[in-house]
């Protein structure tokens, strides 16, 4: 897929999610632009409606099978910022929806679903095992599966964020050189870097993952999708696989300019930083983009350096370590 | 002074500072809600430019000193909030301007201010001393003394709340029956509720105090300001005394309702419970509006409540006695 087709639905979806999600700021950090010697901006997504850029594609992509009039309900199966933005956008809706979690899924992630209107079903021992079921189940109830990163749908919502950079970066009249962007499935910075590469082909595109999980990282080094296993990262939000033939690959090899693996110290560094000098309390893969321009600053120095902040939900428990 | 000249000053200082500051979101609480039987809605101050709404008083009372032509260099003390968003304004505004710290002032508060263009100076071993010797200084050099809330501008500024609240409620299509602000030097509830008094008399005002350190509402149950011996709090950004004849009072008199006192536990309660089901991390003070609540959810059963969150200044060691 180009990414000119992907920046036609972004437009689209730009219309149709405008009133529901918040135009997160774009703020200019006197601290970490005296530590880094770039002129650092943070788009602070960890501020988004539910916690995340999550609920940008969750809105595209049901608001677009309502407007094409499908009646099927749709089902997902995660238990992080995926399922939290699906909840609330069902609940806005009016209409019931299905999350298949795991049976292993924590107390307090449960909590966090139970006021809203919305089926919980429990299947399999790990995401991946809820995942196939959720889809099998889509398969034979004939429902919507919706995926939190593979659809173009999802990917045209978090390419919203272009948008705002564009509008606040000529507000703030800058010019953007490079945008550090946390990867997992690769929705995020499919939509975002596909909008930008369009309007400002100069903008570097940087994709950040941690080094305890880099799947996309080696995908793209082997030119095609491949399985790792991954070891345990804060950064658990980016964290796992990639579905076969998922349409993000294609888009990430033209849009990624440069790459970056980061140690789950760096992204614990950098994640206290966000937490003493900007009381910014953000996920582990908020930490990402921070942790690997701190790393790389050398390369960076003078320049408008955009840092994408993903979301804020951080567990107690990792809150805790990393307190320590 | 009359809630009414507050509110012309209010409308000023929204055309004023508007394009300087952030409106920020009036959020739903799903979870808050199904606790409290209170519908309940955020009013998320913590997220605010330079991490409260500090930055909307100080950006009034130095625009408006520019206005007036005013070539005084201005003066302030304060270790918090207050300090933060004067070096912010001052920054902004390509000024020069003095901030008097008492010797004692952590390390990790005088590197929030070290980006700044601002002049550190360090004074007496308490804020109290620190701000004895501003004022003394102010008189001597001819400079503005810019109080934290003792300044009809500085509480105008903080009263664009007031305007936010309304506007986004319309939007919400829902009526306001409480509203929950915490009150040290009454700077923020004067200039809120003046301004929702003035237009929806209807609306409660409820004030929210630590228990530890009621200073306002003792004085106002002495009908007079009184100096009483404050207890640690958590919530230290309401802590300590109120300046003599302080114009707060006298407005504090006529717009509260209600005034709620909560102890430390029910303060760190609903600190946690900002954390763990909303992923907001705030300070003591802007825990105190949700303690309130809890502690009175009988009377707000089924009505509109709207919580003030007023910042997210948490020191990492209170953060890590919260958690523990």
């Amino acid at each position: 897929m180009k990414p000119n087709s992907v920046v036609n639905e972004i437009i689209k979806a730009e219309y149709r999610i405008r009133k529901y999600i918040y135009e997160t700021p774009l703020e200019y950090s006197p601290y970490l632009s005296l530590l880094t010697g770039a002129e650092v901006f943070l788009k602070l997504e960890n501020l988004q409606l539910t916690g995340s850029f999550k609920i940008r594609g969750a809105f595209n992509k049901l608001l677009s099978l309502e407007e094409d009039d499908c009646q099927k309900v749709p089902i997902t199966s995660s238990t992080g910022n995926h399922a939290l933005a699906f909840a609330h956008v069902m609940q806005k809706l009016g209409k019931s929806g299905i999350i298949i979690l795991p049976k292993t899924t924590s107390k307090v992630k449960i909590e966090a679903l139970s006021p809203y209107n919305i089926n919980l079903e429990y299947f399999g021992e790990d995401c991946l095992e809820a995942e196939i079921h959720a889809r099998n189940v889509a398969t034979k109830i004939n429902s919507s599966y919706i995926s939190p990163y593979n659809d173009l749908q999802i990917i045209a919502g978090q390419g919203t964020i272009g948008i705002e950079l564009e509008k606040q970066s000529e507000k703030l009249d800058m010019k953007v050189d490079a945008v550090f962007i946390p990867v997992g499935g690769g929705g995020l910075i499919s939509g975002i870097a596909s909008y930008l590469k369009m309007n400002f082909p100069q903008i570097e595109i940087v994709a950040c993952q941690p080094k305890n999980s880099p799947v996309m990282y080696a995908s793209l080094a082997a030119s095609q999708i491949i399985e790792i296993e991954s070891q345990p990262t804060i950064s658990d939000g980016t964290a796992g696989g990639i579905e076969p033939n998922a349409i993000t690959f294609d888009i990430c090899k033209q849009v990624i300019d440069q790459f970056f693996l980061v140690e789950e110290d760096e992204i614990k560094q950098a994640l206290k930083l966000l937490l003493e000098k900007h009381q910014w309390l953000v996920e582990g893969a908020a930490g990402l983009s921070l942790a690997s321009l701190i790393k790389q600053a050398q390369h960076y120095k003078g320049k408008n350096v955009v840092l994408v902040l993903c979301g804020r939900r951080l567990g107690l428990n990792q809150l805790k370590e990393l307190l320590q």
